[in-house]
């Protein structure tokens, strides 16, 4: 089985109330890679850097077993950078530098030995790009997974991130975008609205408050971990749908039971994701590890009531 | 088994973005009451009201086992008045008028037919009373629940609330006042903190998105059932209270698997309070509703992994 994502590899620069980094790894394929790597045998991406990249973070990821062949690498360029800071809730930030750099010439070819992938996961990018992707597969693959933002969702894009919408599986978006993508404060409603725009699933993230997976009538609802701290939230959201879609690869089951278990998984890499800067604790993780954190989550919200007749 | 609670029994007039009500009854004993009353054979209310009170109210909570002997009756005076506005995301609401009226007399004596109750769950009043009341019981309840708010964090009361909370079992509090309370951002750490005040217990409210109850090093999460709407959230926090409180008298059993149960019976009453203004939902649900809607709480989190070895 084989998971292919497009996205941005790129550097970023984070500020939170615990410190600040300079330049460090980043973009939405990075973190959606090495979190997928702990389950999906094969993991390809489809991304765009320039000379001044870390090539060494390539090679790391090669040697998890992610196809890098896919990364386009413009000489002379610059790679694409974000900067921001937190607020103190961690729920909130502040953008302070967008380069978009190399981001400007993106223009994604899926490479031959890709187009067969099993499951397709769509990181956070220009809707236009996402539908030039899904257009290049030959073949349906077995599930598609669209992550998205906010700032696709006004006037210049959201005709294109709709006709995104309408060709995918699964959507993951968090609270804000579901009520912005709705026009729907109540999030039972929004769902109900947003599972009509097409995906036959929707995850909404929550943050710290978890995350809820709407399916036809059913809802489930999957924790946060409580966390002493959580130190960086940047790449949670994209570690999340790594976890997400590699479990589902690695089990070979898409049934709404087992998207639970794919969540629950996801939730975990998560988890782990925000404890450091950067990608710096989703690198080095082992089985063991991941195992244990689901143990958590299993006694975090574990409770035995027998109903009566 | 039996059930004290010491609390208000008041008129309010709520406004929510989904409509307005005229002086209705509400007060924290009158939720808790009505709540328990479900679980609970026997449940006895400590409280003030001035001669304007509805005395129906009182007359359908005795129909329900609820004894209201220990209600004094001010003649010639005005009941505890309040009214607040809510804002959209029914987090956040604005006190509009605050009239205390009987309240400012109310020195809390408990009938002598109520001092071997086997739980007391302190409503959310003045720490000085709440103390009083558990100085006038010759022998420590089973359990002893305290309810509070953000109020009596302030400087002047802040002294005699700390001494309530180091005699009690379990605290109740919402996610801003465990912050407010111990002076921490992280939750996990503030539950840290308040548990080294006294309590052995401590639950966390965080509205829609579910609790938390922390005991020791262990952490159970309780979610919130995603509801199309929430109509009125007033008194949700005293039913939940309640219908905790009433689970535990009624099972016997206060471990630490079994407040599990209790917070998603509290959860699932709660649930009910907020569809309707007021009181109204709280009044009218039966057994088979109640056995229901925990079924509701148990699909929204069940998940089965079979974790490797």
């Amino acid at each position: 089985m084989s998971l292919l994502t497009v996205g941005t590899v790129a550097f970023d620069a984070i500020e939170t109330p615990f410190g600040k980094t300079d330049k460090i790894v980043g973009g939405a394929a990075t973190y959606i890679a090495w979190s997928a790597s702990y389950f999906s045998k094969k993991v390809n991406i489809v991304s765009i850097i320039g000379d001044d990249f870390d090539m060494n973070e390539l090679e790391a990821l090669r040697a998890r077993g992610v196809d890098t062949s896919g990364i386009e690498i413009k000489e002379g360029k610059k790679s694409f950078f974000w900067s921001g800071k937190y607020h103190l809730d961690m729920n909130s930030r502040d953008t302070l530098i967008t380069d978009l750099n190399v981001l400007l010439e993106f223009n994604p070819v899926i490479p031959e030995e890709y187009k067969s992938s099993d499951i397709l996961l769509l990181g956070n990018i220009d809707p236009a790009l996402q539908l030039k992707v899904i257009e290049q597969l030959p073949n349906r693959p077995k599930l598609v997974v669209l992550d998205t933002m906010n700032f696709w969702m006004t006037e210049n894009f959201l005709g294109k991130l709709l006709e995104v919408i309408a060709k995918v599986d699964v959507l993951t978006i968090n609270d804000a975008e579901a009520r912005q993508l709705s026009n729907e404060y109540s999030l039972v409603k929004a769902a109900k609205k947003i599972l009509k725009m097409g995906p036959k699933y929707l995850v909404i993230k929550k943050g710290e408050h978890g995350a809820l997976l709407f399916h036809e009538n059913e809802v489930f609802f999957a924790p946060a971990l409580p966390l002493e701290e959580v130190f960086d939230p940047t790449g949670a959201g994209d570690t999340f749908a790594g976890g997400f879609c590699g479990y589902l690869d690695k089990s070979r089951d898409i049934s709404f039971e087992n998207m639970k278990r794919a969540i629950i998984y996801g939730s975990a890499m998560a988890s782990f994701c925000v404890e450091k800067f950067g990608t710096e604790r989703v690198k080095t993780l082992n089985h063991n590890d991941i195992e244990d954190r689901v143990k958590d989550f299993i006694d975090l919200v574990q409770f035995d009531i027998v109903l009566e007749e």
